[in-house]
C-alpha cells in the first residue's frame, strides 16, 4: 500500500518499510502530489514520505503515484503539530514546504507552517545540517518566513525572489507552481539549515 | 564648514568636530541629500556623516542641509572601499545604504554595497552589535543581499519586500523612494546588524 494508516506506529520506522539505508525526505501538504511523485521519479534513491492535512487530495496524489508505478513514495494523513509524534528525533533529512496556506490575516500567523513554533518541531525530527527546502508565490509569507528564519537562527541559503529567472536548475514544479507562474507570478524560494 | 575636505585627517575624530558624546551614523551614497538632512532635523541628538562619490551630487545635499539649517550633519566625496580610512575602528554606530546601485551585470557584483567584501569592511568601521539599514526597490540587489548577508553570518530582522504598506513606521524617504514608490514599486528593507 502506498498510504500509511498508522502513521504513529511508524515512528522511527519509517525507513525500514521503504529502502533502510536511504536518504528519508518529507513534503508537509503535499495537495495532489505532482512534486512528490517527480521527486521520486527522479532520485530513485531516496525515501520520500508526503503528507497532507485533507485525505480527498491526498487520494489524488496517492493514485498519481500509483499510475506512474513509483515506488519510493508513502502517504500519510497528517498534521504538523505532530510530527514529533510520527517520526523520531533526526528521522528525517529534508523537509519541502511547498506554497503552504499563507494564512492571511495576522491573528492566523501561528498556523503558518514557517512560525517559529513549527520550526521548533521540525528541529527535532530533522538532524542538524539537514535542509528545509520552501518555495511560494506569496510575498507576505516569503517575507513572514524570511523574518521568522533568521529570528530563529536559522542558516538561509540559495533565497530567491523569482526562481524562473534564477540561476536554479532541476526545480521541480507542484500543479499550483505551473498554473501560477505561467500566469507571471514570481516564486519565492529559499533553503534553510539548522 | 557642512563639508570635509580632508576625511582621512578626520579619521577617529569625527565626534569631535559634531558632538563629543552623540551617536555618530554614516550615509554611503547620500545622492542629493534629502535623507540625511531630514533624519537630522529629526534627531537633534545624533550626529550624522554623508558621503557620495560624486561631489556634483555632494554640492546639492550640501545646499540643502544650509538651506534648511541642519547643524548635525557633515559631507564628504568619498569611497566606499576606503572606509577604514576615512574611520577608525568602531567609530560608527549605524550605517545606511539607501537605493545603492544595483550593478546589475554579473561580473559586477563586486561593485554592489552589500557584496561580502564590503561587509567586511563595515564591520571594522561599525561597533559589535550595532546596525546596517538597507533599502532599496531593486528586487535582484534585495536577492543578492539577503544571501550576501546570510553568507556571513549577519542577523538580518525587521524584512519587508514592500515597506510602504508594511507596518514600519517613521520611514524617512529618499528622492529616488518619494519618485519610485508613488509608481508602485514597492520599496524593500531590512536591518542587518552584528
Amino acid at each position: 500500500a502506498v498510504q500509511e494508516k498508522d502513521p504513529y506506529a511508524m515512528r522511527g520506522r519509517w525507513r525500514e518499510w521503504l529502502t533502510p539505508d536511504c536518504a528519508l525526505c518529507l513534503e508537509i501538504g503535499c495537495g495532489k502530489g505532482k512534486f512528490i511523485s517527480e521527486m521520486a521519479l527522479k532520485h530513485p534513491e531516496i525515501n520520500y514520505i508526503a503528507m497532507d492535512l485533507f485525505e480527498d487530495v491526498l487520494v489524488l496524489a496517492m493514485e498519481k503515484a500509483v499510475s506512474q508505478d513509483v515506488g519510493n513514495v508513502k502517504f500519510f494523513v497528517g498534521n504538523a503539530a505532530k510530527l514529533e509524534e510520527y517520526f523520531s528525533f533526526g528521522e528525517i533529512e529534508r523537509i519541502y514546504l511547498n506554497f503552504s496556506d499563507p494564512w492571511k490575516k495576522k491573528k492566523q500567523a501561528k498556523r503558518r507552517l514557517t512560525h517559529k513554533n513549527f520550526l521548533n518541531i521540525y528541529k527535532k525530527i530533522i538532524k542538524n545540517g539537514n535542509k528545509i527546502c520552501f518555495k511560494t508565490d506569496n510575498k507576505s509569507l516569503f517575507e513572514f518566513s524570511l523574518n521568522s528564519f533568521a529570528e530563529e537562527n536559522y542558516k538561509m541559503s540559495n533565497i530567491t525572489l523569482d526562481l524562473h529567472n534564477s540561476d536554479f536548475e532541476d526545480n521541480v514544479m507542484t500543479e499550483y507552481e505551473e498554473k501560477f507562474s505561467s500566469m507571471g507570478n514570481p516564486i519565492c524560494k529559499m533553503i534553510i539549515s539548522r
